[in-house]
């Protein structure tokens, strides 16, 4: 019609983007609602969605700036809640574990996709970014699963999250020297100097920064302009996600920790955390099927990609599983095992490296398309398995202050998964 | 640094927008907090903040396809967040007095804009361009003040709100007319057509979509996927956003029906209400700034065009005080001051009609500068002397359900302000 193409003139795209936030919206609370039916994880079903509505199979809705940005905002809120929930005493009391878990989650898979793609007749340098991939962990997707089961205070899930931070920064560091292989020279000093930044950013904000928060937030809840503590959440989580980014660590970790330094402070403000939860829950499933919409199925075109995609993937299951139980051995077997489970989502960071690879031009776009489909294949299969490996542990108990007589129900409340 | 450089090569655009979206919320508040110890509205800090970071002044952060899309959100969710505290019945009641108010507010702030360009010597169709920007009117700024001040309930503001849905269909049809005319030829039944569906649309929303929502609504809450009346909300506000947009109307318009169409079934939800309001509150910063980001000083290069600005915005301000004050003249002086106040803001809308004119070729980019101008510069002028005139009426009392110990004080809790 004449006017709305008068109004396209200036709203076109706009009108496209809105509609491409709503079917997006629309398709992962429908396929969470038919998951949650069949017993199988809202998550997977969400990712599923954006499977089905993204290029690889419908083409109702593209990847574009919009999306990437809401999705990168929503996992960095996941991550928020998720430290809300968290005090940093709790991650301290597991250091070790977590540590030797990390490092064993990193060393294991490397090798194992190393050693894969020697053995395929990949180039040298083919096996080393096929082996970074590997180390990658998703910590997002793990962490949706078990606040939905209202299990973020089982005490692997302490263990999963202390891992996840460290094992960001050795993966950061594992990339550098490959990336830094990949272009021809290695300056170590340049390594060093980041590895110690990231590590120092880490403790600071960890050590120092819940102190700090803790005594700063009554007074900002004073402010005029209203809503002043939900205020200092949102910019104290956006503004640590860039600090990390800056400093080379994933943004998520940046807020996972904002999110642990206001962790004692928020624990008196049920409206703040209904604030950041209706953010969080308006934002995640934009990143959850943006993760779906990344999966090429032109990659399958030979039955010999197909074969290394599957073999990839079941490496990537099998390294981590292993690698990070065996970390956690002590804790027992099933123990063990969940921590393992929880480590095995590559998810956006696995996406992340391959592009890198790609744009190195050192990975060609076929091994891209099988450490893509890795990355979401892994990020699909770990939530079932983790909702059986969790099904014994006890639910946590109510935790958040009692001015809501509504009722926060802790962390089981904050990312309703089943 | 060597790391950073890679990880820049797949993260780079990423880092920027991150740091972009940072520097929107932290400068948004710090003014907000600033203007509030003035005494002055915080939404008028807010609009300044984007003044001072955009490209107008330090040129901190530019106008991208994300922050254009948040800030949309964020007006969508605003007038959601309105619709929300309105019932259906409440403005029906005002339903004549509104419709005076709108026609009148179209009609003589388009016969001012007119009548100025022609004695100003532009061309006959500039001056009606000029008029039909005049026509614009962006309730959110009203909304937003008056909701801080908890006064969504005064009487003024209920005609206020029903004034713009309709004042936003005749503008459309006004754009319409005008735009056709540029283009040399006008379609009226086509015209006519998009007239009854925009006026079938609003009227099948308010009056049959609440007693459907209202039927529905407990149902949904028991799904399995969790915070069910949320995702409702979230749903419907984007969906019949996109609807609005297809008829043609504005994307608010939707969303202001849509929460008037939860209004009733959401007042048992303080919960579903907080977490609308943590989206609300986290996006809105976005939009002002966003709006204040479009001022271009470089119009001001001549003597006349600073003089032209200052003119059009004088007629802008006094066509809408005049044209919906006299719409209001029955409720007394004072009351048909706040209504016509209420109108002034032209915002977001008059920076749409501005974009087609330019796009159409019809306006050059130094009319394009004086329109824009005059769009901030109303949607500036508004706030504060909304403050001074809505100080005598009393606040709203509590009117959400008592299920929230921690209390959500109405509307003037939703959008603080004053």
């Amino acid at each position: 019609m004449t006017i709305n193409y008068f109004l396209g003139a200036a709203t076109g795209d706009h009108t496209r983007v809105l509609l491409t936030l709503f079917l997006i919206l629309l398709a992962a609370k429908l396929l969470a609602e038919l998951f949650e039916r069949l017993h199988q994880p809202a998550v997977a079903g969400e990712i599923i969605a954006g499977v089905l509505i993204g290029p690889g199979l419908l083409n109702l809705v593209t990847p574009s700036e919009s999306i990437t940005t809401l999705a990168e905002i929503g996992v960095i809120f996941l991550l928020f809640n998720v430290g809300l929930e968290t005090k940093p005493t709790a991650i301290l009391k597991v250091g070790r574990q977590a540590a030797l878990v990390a490092v064993l989650g990193v060393a294991v898979p490397f090798g194992g996709g190393w050693l894969l793609m020697q053995l395929w007749g990949g180039t040298s340098i083919e096996a080393l970014f096929v082996g970074t991939a590997m180390v990658a962990t998703s910590v997002g997707i793990t962490a949706r699963v078990l606040s939905g089961m209202g299990l973020l205070d089982a005490p692997t899930a302490r263990i999963i999250l202390g891992a996840a931070v460290i094992d960001d920064i050795l993966g950061l560091l594992v990339l550098a020297v490959v990336s830094s292989l990949a272009a021809g020279s290695v300056n170590y000093l340049e390594i060093l100097t980041t590895a110690g930044l990231a590590i120092g950013f880490t403790i600071f904000v960890a050590l120092v920064g819940a102190p700090v928060v803790t005594r700063i937030a009554p007074r900002v809840d004073r402010l005029r302009s209203g809503h002043g503590f939900f205020i200092l959440g949102l910019i104290l989580c956006l503004g640590l996600s860039v600090a990390a980014v800056y400093i080379g660590v994933a943004a998520i970790i940046g807020s996972f920790l904002a999110g642990m330094a206001l962790a004692e402070a928020a624990e008196g403000h049920p409206k703040m955390h209904r604030q950041i939860n209706g953010v969080t829950e308006f934002l995640v499933p934009f990143f959850l099927v943006n993760i779906g919409m990344q999966l090429r199925l032109d990659v399958f075109r030979s039955p010999s990609v197909i074969f290394l995609c599957v073999l990839v993937t079941m490496v990537a299951v099998a390294t981590k599983l292993f690698g990070c139980g065996l970390g956690a051995i002590s804790l027992g077997l099933n123990r063990s095992a969940q921590v393992g489970m929880g480590m095995v989502p590559r998810g956006e960071v696995g996406i992340i490296v391959a592009q890198i690879g790609l744009g190195l031009a050192v990975i060609g776009p076929e091994l891209f398309g099988v450490v893509l489909f890795m990355a979401v294949a892994t990020t699909l299969i770990a939530p079932p398995f983790l909702k059986l490996l969790y099904a014994g542990e006890p639910a946590a108990t109510q935790e958040i202050g009692p001015a809501d007589a509504g009722g926060i129900v802790a962390s089981g409340d904050l990312c309703k998964i089943g």
